[in-house]
């Protein structure tokens, strides 16, 4: 198939400064297996900026970040049978996979070694991917999730990252069972939508946070049952042996042990934060009472239609703060402070057209 | 029910120097649930080493050790329906639990927050259990298992500990199916049990050690299908991404995260050693592909008749050597250079009586 002619827009970071530009780049070809996808709506996740910074030290310059990508489907390949043009769909964390090994055939393409991550990636034809914070992407039809009609774009957006990241441990470890009791560990943009599927399956969800003020916010707003606050011995020790699983989305270096004590016995914590330093973990604290500790990343492909699915039927969406492409750089800036509740989402449809052309002018 | 005038002898540790000399001590009574059981062999466990040392604090002197009991049930209590006189049985590590608890009604006895272990221990009526270094021990029925015909009372002892130690994590966390990859890392009391169980749910057994002189013994003698030698980076390369499980029955604080590198995507370590120190783990170590690090602590009541069971129907024994009762001390020592394969056990039938005669002289 012949390249197009069109090109689409990002919004790449050219250096180390983390600060984004426009940038112009050839568009790659819907190919017979492919999905081409007019992006609408881009959440910003943690990860991005630990990517345009270089933080992971793995960058690939310019990168154009993004895998909470939402859009609607404006050309497919000849053999794709999943969707049509018009469509409303959402892409995530990886566009590609070897598409053939035991994982892939498990439905664990999060786990293939041959993954390809939605930006910053050499995929299997040799070029680099990017993200989201573009005009366009056009994706393997097997990478690309059906946005039920409930689900609107701009708060779905993040569920293809935040909202697969805590269900698919919660579904693989059985923390998805009603009356089960779940701790959230950390009230940022994973935690907040574990807190809404904790309570989506039918259980009782305690946040546990080292902020005060994060209370009422989860109490109230989100909808938990209960607040532990971690640095209150009082509050930790009544929760002592109460949960059967917590979900851990902190990226800061904390102690973990006494935490694995609110763990009934068989208790499991899940880690889906990637704090810098190891974390230490005394063996009495696993072996007495049979505990685990589980890291997840993201999920498979099936698991993450059945997510936003499930999401769509249950009214699980993100807290977002939609934004214009022109304020993406101080996005950034506030979410290194965590000064977001608890997404921020560029509006991409709407905007970066204007961006760009700004930007020339 | 009036006291008996009956006394057991016991090897009591009477002070922190760890040195065994004989003790009697009244019977308890057979309450109308126990099971009196005459000891014919006693394991020893590492926990009896770090017990009479007090290495864990928790000394309560004279310590009678020993939880890899078997032996010959001589009286029965009027409510006792499981056994009679004259039946093989054995005990393990703990002799009684609230038994009404979630946990005790699971068949987790194991994780009752009320678990009375068999030796230092105080019991619900206020006394101080003592073990199996000893002539007789009284044992609530819920807390005795069954000898198959097919079992031999000496090499079987050690698996009421050693056994269930593996057993139980394999069943409960999936690592009993054939065909399955499963690495044992550490080829000691727990190590040799493991590899055996493995082979007998008919997977892929590794064992990974640090020493080399272990590979001939743990392929030829045990029947293990393959050895790393942890310390030989070409050898842990070959197997990296190999592994289903790991059970890791290591007591030394060794670096843990190149070890889980062996393990496959949704792969699990199992922590059944105590280290001292904190195990350090690198987070992405876990997240990165979905990986596990449980602990475990033996087994449920259940679980530990049903692991009997299936070891006498595939053969399933402890390695060990038998000694005397007047050795214990010698084999103390030897335990704590690991010079021995793999378990001693005291012929307490045919020696306790001349140990205690001959201290009397």
């Amino acid at each position: 198939m012949a390249p197009t002619t069109a090109a689409n827009v990002g919004l790449a970071a050219r250096d180390a400064s983390g600060h984004l530009s426009p940038l112009t780049i050839a568009r790659r070809n819907t190919g017979d297996n492919d999905v081409a996808i007019k992006i609408m709506f881009c959440g910003i996740c943690h990860s991005d900026l630990h990517s345009i910074k270089n933080e992971w030290q793995n960058a690939i310059y310019p990168i154009i970040p993004g895998h909470e990508i939402a859009g609607v489907v404006t050309e497919v390949g000849k053999n794709v049978t999943k969707f049509k043009a018009g469509d409303k769909v959402g892409v995530g964390c990886m566009v590609n996979s070897c598409q053939s090994c035991e994982n892939c055939n498990q439905g664990f393409e999060n786990n293939c070694p041959g993954i390809i991550f939605t930006y910053n990636s050499v995929d299997r034809d040799g070029t680099v991917t990017y993200g989201g914070y573009s005009s366009m992407v056009v994706v393997h039809e097997r990478f690309v999730v059906r946005f039920p009609e409930a689900m609107p774009l701009d708060k779905g957006a993040p569920l293809l990252c935040a909202g697969i990241t805590v269900y698919s441990p919660m579904k693989y470890h059985g923390l998805n069972v009603p009356g089960m009791h779940v701790g959230v560990l950390g009230l940022g943009g994973l935690g907040h939508v574990a807190v809404k599927f904790g309570k989506a399956f039918g259980m009782k969800v305690t946040v546990i946070s080292s902020s005060p003020g994060k209370k009422q916010e989860a109490i109230e707003r989100l909808g938990a049952d209960a607040f532990v606050l971690s640095k209150n011995a009082k509050e930790m020790q009544a929760a002592l042996g109460t949960m059967d699983g917590i979900i851990n989305t902190v990226s800061a270096n904390i102690p973990v042990a006494p935490l694995l004590g609110l763990l009934k016995p068989n208790g499991k914590m899940i880690l889906v934060g990637l704090p810098e330093k190891p974390i230490e973990i005394p063996p009495f604290a696993l072996v007495s009472r049979n505990k685990t500790l589980a890291g997840s990343c993201i999920g498979g492909m099936a698991d993450t239609q059945e997510m936003i699915d499930m999401a769509a039927k249950h009214g699980v969406t993100a807290d977002i703060e939609v934004i214009g492409a022109d304020y993406v750089n101080a996005a950034m800036e506030r979410l290194a402070k965590a000064d977001v509740r608890y997404r921020f989402v560029i509006d991409i449809g709407n905007t970066l057209g204007d961006c760009a052309a700004a930007a020339s002018e």
